[in-house]
């Protein structure tokens, strides 16, 4: 395979981009103390993430404010209670799903302290995210648009969804392997699909992926190598089910000297550790592994964890038989 | 990259070797009970491993024998108690280190129910090795020769070692990343030589991958689409440290019908999953990615983990200063 860059230099275009409140926020209902964000804001600084995304501007009228905490929403006074203007060199990226957002809760660019708005869109809501993405653009942000699922999505979709979105002002377009299901050659293959699009239309292509199989790292260096430039992560991998690639493996790996991993160990053992002690619970099990060789939802291995049911037997029989 | 095989076919050339009495033995000291290796020898018939390694043939000379289970020495009658005669198409293999190992343990093969002698090497021990493998060869035995810690080893070294093994009569050369330093795209070069050595000189290619960062399953499922044919597994994944490649993992991704995922999932909820409720220690954890990363020896994690000890700032910048 052609590779873009080598394990010896650093290749200048890649983007690091956090995402432990918005991932992460599925573990805990986005109820993160104030104390863990700002210090995870001032932890990304230091560690030189590029990007950090604070969680989803969801709805209030489809979500109840009083079931979730505060970063399932991004209201511009939370995001501001942090990080005050952002005076660093780190952008501020939330999450708006198709379907599951007030377009009236984004704010002209010039009222917010948000850069990227991160359109995250199923396979058959590309006219909808299109017309989300050209909202957000018009108003002055930076945006991106995830095509979720992509494993479970027939090819010629994908293909002409990646042409109408590469016709819109999109600036980045993701490769997102939901139910990581996806193997190292497929993301390789993936990677060069969405780059060669990316090529003729001038976009970027970032990478999003899970950690069913045990691939999240895998999976985000070999697309990395492929020449996909923003990388999402989240501290010690925090993500719903079995999470996502772990910020520190990837600081570890990227030779770009302005990523100071030591700071990304030290707000993983000062804050995600006790995460962990208090109960929270995500990472590699049996029953991802399952749901995600199969190409599954993750939601009845999330519920056989939760439930300490370790009859895999059981659970594989019954996983192999049921729909999406 | 040029892949062997593709995701939807099978090659009838790879063989699975399932290592958990081995690997897992560093774990526990060789402990296990009568139940679980019949149990295991059961359930990897079902599951149509290929080859199942017993442990170590130690010298007991070197290694007191009642500071170790029996598997650290696989004695003939040992094995014979689980297996008899071994009335199944799955072959047998212990490992025999140099200069740990008296040849005079080694019986003829006529005498013995093994199969295969693993012959582990450091780089240095290569003119010991081919001694050993000559011998074992000559007892009748299949061979092969694992070159350990090898990305520590000067291409130049490797490269002569390389040639010399091609010039024995060892049937099978591993490729073995034994601190887990290894990222898939270095995986998959080191695959390409080794495998034009064994192209070159008849030989079979293997790969015995690490999980200290998370990618042996990754870095073995990539050997084998390079063309690597016999492929290291443990059930649950345990080895010493980070462990290895999950043996259900990989059944997951072969796609050869003799390969009956379920029986490993069995024998993992059965089995294994005890043996973590008991409070043995092994699998991913941060200290082996800093230490894997690093291309170091895990032993100063495997101490962090036993300690609990999660001052993850202050042992990576002792782990970095540190020589090997």
């Amino acid at each position: 395979m052609e590779t873009k860059g080598n394990l010896m230099s650093f290749r200048p275009d890649i983007k690091v981009v956090d995402a432990t409140l918005r991932d992460g926020g599925l573990v805990n209902n986005f109820y993160f103390e104030d104390e863990f964000v700002k210090e995870l804001y001032q932890a990304n600084i230091k560690a030189g993430v590029d990007y950090m995304e604070f969680g989803y501007k969801a709805s209030k009228e489809l979500f109840d404010p009083a079931q979730y905490g505060k970063w399932k929403f991004c209201d511009e006074q939370s995001i501001r209670d942090i990080v005050g203007n952002n005076e660093s060199d780190m952008k501020i990226a939330v999450m708006a799903d198709v379907g599951r957002t007030e377009m009236s809760d984004i704010p002209d660019r010039s009222e917010s302290v948000v850069d990227l708005i991160r359109v995250a869109t199923y396979i058959h809501q590309i006219p909808a995210a299109i017309e989300m993405i050209e909202e957000c653009h018009a108003k002055g942000y930076e945006t991106s648009v995830n095509i979720m699922a992509v494993a479970t999505v027939r090819t010629e979709d994908l293909d002409q969804a990646l042409d109408m979105l590469g016709q819109t002002n999109v600036d980045i377009i993701y490769l997102v392997d939901s139910y990581g299901s996806l193997y190292p050659e497929q993301i390789r293959a993936l990677s060069k699909k969405y780059l060669a699009v990316g090529e003729k239309y001038g976009k970027a292509i970032g990478v999003h992926a899970h950690n069913n199989q045990q691939l999240a790292f895998a999976n985000t260096i070999e697309a990395t190598a492929a020449g996909v430039s923003y990388l999402d992560a989240t501290m010690m991998g925090m993500g719903r089910g079995a999470g996502n690639c772990a910020l520190e493996a990837l600081l570890s790996f990227l030779k770009n000297p302005k990523y100071r991993l030591i700071y990304a160990l030290k707000f993983v053992q000062d804050y995600m550790v006790p995460l962990k002690d208090n109960g929270l619970v995500w990472g590699y099990d049996i029953p991802y592994m399952i749901t995600g060789f199969l190409n599954r939802h993750p939601r009845t291995a999330i519920a056989a964890i939760q439930e300490n049911n370790r009859n895999y037997v059981e659970f594989y029989k019954e996983a192999w038989d049921r729909e999406n």
